[in-house]
């Protein structure tokens, strides 16, 4: 062979790098089971319509359809029966859980003259008469029973916070009926706030300025909440834990299994509370006296807001029908040739029509669905079993999806590679994706491959070209170097939708996407069909691309000859969010009155330099397994690969929330839907206790160098040369 | 002398730097001068009274005085009789300058639907009969005579990325009328732009979002703008030049200067203008037709705003009475016994009776020069002399301190040590300070020895406070080392207000101060007695502060041996300006399509670096001096201290807009109010000019390399062993 002077033999490995980059198959495949595979990713492509979609949504959308009534039992097998017709094998798994509906709602302005408050939004000529059918009045899933008079205390968004600057002004919500925003933290986390501090009642709203006129123009004309919508939703204390109240013991809701009664919930209000339109909420904060709002608590009214109390003062009387009731998970399985398992998943059940939340993504799940008849019946064979799931009860915790994982957690911790979620798939064109980072390369892999339908490139390339122009806004410059590098991220999870179970309970990695755009009508009985046919996608290309996009990710998943989980950038996104709190941490202690809280970070760090070294040779010994084509690496590997995620679980769980056992991530204590990364060490520093922060930093600690152990037992697998 | 171990010798050098710190005169003095100083400083302080701040502000705000009427000559008259009273002698100086007046102006919306809209304000019973007495109606000082209608376009606050997001919609505001919302820019800038885009007039109107019922309860019954309140103002084009505009050239307006017409005035607009209230813009905001408006547009008005064209038309009829007008600046001088001079100014003239603007300044300053009339009799003799000016027509665009400035710009250029203004300087509690960097000690040591009459502890301590609370929330935070240090710093000055002429033409340190608050009333006939007595300073104790702390500031800069000026932190300040432009051009360039723009900035670094070290000696110098008692030596650094911001200028001034001397600040050219660090520099960076940008910046360093010199020759006065 010829030498080669250096310099040229430096080009020549970077001109082969870069030409084996492009030719690189995707991750978790040889070269061979790529080109297998492509006849069925084609189809997976071609198969689902938009035509197709509209029909499911509006079949779906027909009517409100509530977790346990007749309405949701109905489209329950409505979609069972669309899943045998694809030709998957289909089973309906039912539950009884507690749930509640409204018998009997009103709300009474007392003074500063007597009123009937409306809990029934304005209907419209323009939307179809069985959009309203059954529709039930205001009220919150959970919501307690009760009769509540008193003044009217403003407390913006209801956090903590708020009620410590409500505090500051000499005020509380004491004997008091709380009026909130929506907005921020989980609508259950307002009430419970409100409650502890003594309130007897909540009265939630939804402000024009977070969701109405301020955003843009209103339904009938627009996409945002006009003055008569209502947002209902459930007040379970989501981030205390989800799933059905009566059976709290990370245990499933089967017959025979022991129950507590409501009094024994401890995640369910014990006060009244009830969500209003701001045509309604208007006529309170109006008339409210005390002091002038602080900063930042101004809505979207026009007039100067006031705290009260005095002014105002109202009267609610909430009566529920509670008790348990029977839902319906639909689960269609596709099985696999090897042990590992895939679960896809989406909600079913919904507050009214819910054409966004969630049959956007139960439609897109039906044109999968169909998609996967279509490759199966062409010959296509899963390595990994597929379970599709359509849960119930979603709306009011998160239920069928917890009670069925509850019910199926040996198996999922053994077997399970992912839970993919779609819950609200289409409001807009814009992308999005959360997930844990190790399934972020396949995500963008997919996203890559899926054509945008309106706006030209790929739904990856659009979705990557915002999130870095929101990041070349946000991102800190030092100067005096090269600029950082951009890093395409998937977001955190927190909670809200089905993927919780499965990663907070049982640490299955997890993704969940959608395409969003402008929409106010959240939980109200205007996000029908006519809203999506005119302002969400009108032409349903957007459900479309879901359904591509669900489709690909999952065939690619349950097809890889190595699972697709991939650990080289878990360490920099957990150390991103480490930053994060230190950051938070640094900036507090600089206006600290006495010693600063200034706790030490060094072991995590360390900790996280180790995990990164693991996970790069982890990915490498996975690509090596893949090009091998060597089936009993594979297994091996794989079987390794699924259990890094569930190294970062402390069967303890969480301080004060044993359920929530990932010690990395979890909902915000206080917020619920958002995401807290390391949530103990989070309340350690929101306590400022040096305790607290010293002994959950082990846990942390403990939990990666598992995970890191895992990873090399990975690379071990086929080390490299 | 008894050894002393290295441990122990350091505990003591510490231990006496510390006592040496405490016990440190004042910046300029030497120990002998203050204690010598500090029975007068002592009256300074004691003098000022609430009740005669309160009186001088009722019989200054009794009626509406602008510029160039019989009002405004009575009350120039009513401030030289008290001058005169506290044993000062004073002097009136007329100019004869280029100011308008309206005639006849009418406002009718002609489509949907025709109906006039008001000019005039709601009048209150709350408030007095005479402060409504002679309001000219709704109009623009400086703004054009002319008949215009045509379709309303919205445009936000009429900036140019405004009007380029309109372009990127495919409008514009050509032939049409331009409504746009007071807030970011100086309102000239608005018409400017508009003008220049082809619109055919220009409303500007005043958002509730901005300082209306979003920001509080509005006036009768709180601070905040009320529908009807209109803000008037001038629409001269504040960053290309101000002063009397019939008179470009630099010169003043005196008898026999050469004039120029209206039709060539570079710096005032040729289409008509209007300012409306939120009232009558609302009738024209409600019927607008056109794509709804994009992110950040919305205003607080209660619907989904739109751009249009459509929906709404409006005819405007502006005629004015404009030609040369006489204004008054009245003029107080107390000699000093060294050729320095140092200039304190505050305008007199106001829109409507102008209780904040300007009136609580000269209320305060008219404390200040009964305090120094006090000061006088009991025997102080300033070192430098003192001018106080109160101006006129500052409201049309700093005429008054122009023209003077200009009339005086070789004495000034000479000897002037510094020029300290005050404006609105009491609207509420919080106090802040703008001013070049060589004025920040004097300005800190000051501060903190003027009380809080409200909250406790120094104004200076609070003051900081807020600005460190600021400053901890933004500074960026970096991990793995020490956090950076506060460094309290004087805000930079742009123009609106009479600093200008003194800083950007001549290169004299100025600074800007006042008490800030919660206040809608800006340039209405709400910015009255009543507003003050009730919302602004009931007690009238912020106006005793701030003639307090003027008084004291003047008092020390006059009587220092050495001129209080100090340059060490200056570098400081100036990298973080540049700090900023670098980041921006780093940020624009992580999403440049094609070559980004990133320019060279070392030379300037380098630059600064010498400056900072030069600064350093130059204030260990001044301290020597000053404690040496060296009179001959403090008047040779003296004068050489204040030639250091002289070195900034450039005798060809910043790009287009010649009269701007200054190479390191100067109004922002589309801000007008907020400042531009290296205005010529920032303008080669919104244009990617590389060219523009090399030759600039070497201007940049051939300025601060000649401060460096002026400071190098300050060292040499007295260098250190």
């Amino acid at each position: 062979m010829q030498r080669i002077p250096l310099i040229v033999l430096v080009c020549l490995v970077v001109a082969s790098v870069s030409a084996q980059e492009a030719a690189k198959p995707p991750v978790g495949f040889s070269r061979s089971s790529a080109d297998a595979l492509a006849k069925y990713e084609r189809l997976v492509l071609d198969t689902p319509s938009p035509s197709n979609a509209k029909k499911w949504l509006e079949a779906l959308t027909e009517v409100p359809h509530v977790a346990g009534t007749p309405a949701e039992k109905k489209v329950a097998d409505y979609v069972r029966d669309r899943l045998l017709e694809f030709g998957l094998s289909v089973e309906t798994v039912k539950y009884d859980v507690f749930l509640n509906h409204p018998k009997q709602v009103s709300l009474t302005m007392t003074a500063p003259s007597r009123q009937e408050l409306a809990l029934m939004e304005d209907t419209y000529p323009q939307d179809t008469a069985a959009s309203y059918r059954g529709q039930f009045p205001a009220f919150h899933g959970y919501g307690a029973s009760g009769v509540a008079s008193g003044q009217i205390v403003y407390v913006n968004y209801g956090a903590p916070g708020d009620h410590e600057r409500l505090k500051a002004m000499g005020l509380s919500v004491e004997g008091k009926i709380a009026l909130v925003r929506y907005g921020g933290a989980f609508r259950g986390l307002k009430v419970k706030e409100a409650e502890e501090r003594g309130a007897v009642g909540v009265l939630i709203y939804s402000d024009p300025a977070d969701d109405g006129y301020v955003r843009g123009d209103v339904y009938p004309d627009g996409p945002m909440r006009p003055a008569s919508a209502i947002q209902r939703g459930s007040v379970q204390y989501l981030s205390i834990q989800p799933g059905d109240p009566s059976t709290p013991g990370g245990v499933p809701s089967i017959d025979g299994a022991a129950r507590i009664t409501r009094d024994q919930m401890k995640n369910v209000p014990k006060i009244p509370s009830l969500p209003i339109a701001h045509h309604e909420a208007e006529k309170l904060l109006r008339q409210l006296g005390g002091p002038r709002v602080p900063d930042g608590w101004q809505g979207g009214l026009p007039f100067s807001y006031h705290v009260g109390p005095g002014g105002a003062a109202v009267e609610m009387k909430v009566e529920m029908d509670e008790g348990l009731k029977p839902i319906y998970n639909v689960m269609a399985t596709i099985p696999g040739t090897t042990d590992q398992v895939l679960i896809v998943g989406n909600h079913r059940d919904a507050w009214t029509p819910g054409a966004i939340d969630p049959s956007s993504g139960t439609a897109a799940m039906l044109e999968v669905a169909r998609s996967f008849g279509v490759a199966l019946k062409a010959g296509w064979k899963p390595k990994r079993t597929i379970i599709l799931g359509s849960w119930d009860a979603e709306e009011y915790g998160l239920v069928g999806s917890t009670e069925w994982v509850e019910s199926n957690a040996a198996m999922l911790s053994q077997k399970a590679v992912a839970y993919l979620n779609l819950d609200s798939a289409v409001s807009g064109p814009d992308f999005s994706a959360s997930g844990v980072p190790s399934l972020r390369d396949v995500m963008r892999e997919v996203a890559r491959l899926v054509p945008d339908p309106r706006q030209g490139g790929s739904v990856g390339a659009l979705w990557e070209g915002r999130a870095k122009a929101a990041w070349a806004q946000s991102a800190p410059v030092t100067l005096g170097g090269p600029d950082r590098e951009f890093d395409q991220q998937l977001g955190r999870l927190g909670s809200g939708s089905d993927y919780t179970a499965f990663l907070d309970f049982l640490g299955v990695p997890a993704t969940d996407m959608g395409f969003g755009g402008s929409s106010g009508v959240y939980h109200s009985v205007f996000d029908n069909f006519r809203w999506m046919s005119l302002f969400g996608d009108p032409d349903f290309v957007y459900h479309q691309a879901a359904a591509q996009l669900m489709g690909l990710l999952t065939m690619r998943i349950a097809s890889a000859d190595v699972a697709p989980l991939r650990f080289s950038g878990y360490a920099r996104a957990l150390r991103e969010d480490l930053d994060e709190i230190r950051t938070d941490v640094t900036k507090r202690a600089r206006t600290a009155v006495g010693a600063p809280f200034l706790p030490d970070f060094a072991s995590i760090v360390t900790a996280l330099a180790d995990l990164e070294k693991a996970g790069v040779a982890a990915d490498a010994a996975a690509d090596r397994v893949a090009a091998s084509r060597d089936a009993a690496a594979a297994a091996r590997i794989s079987d390794t690969l699924i259990q890094v995620e569930r190294a970062f679980l402390h069967p303890q769980g969480l301080p004060g929330r044993p359920w929530f056992k990932h010690q990395l991530i979890g909902p915000g204590l206080t917020t619920g839907y958002a995401p807290w990364p390391y949530p103990a060490l989070r309340e350690a520093v929101e306590k400022k206790d040096t305790t607290m922060f010293g002994a959950e930093a082990k846990r942390v600690v403990a939990a990666i160098t598992a995970a890191t152990g895992k990873l090399r037992q990975a690379a071990a697998v086929m080390p490299g040369r």
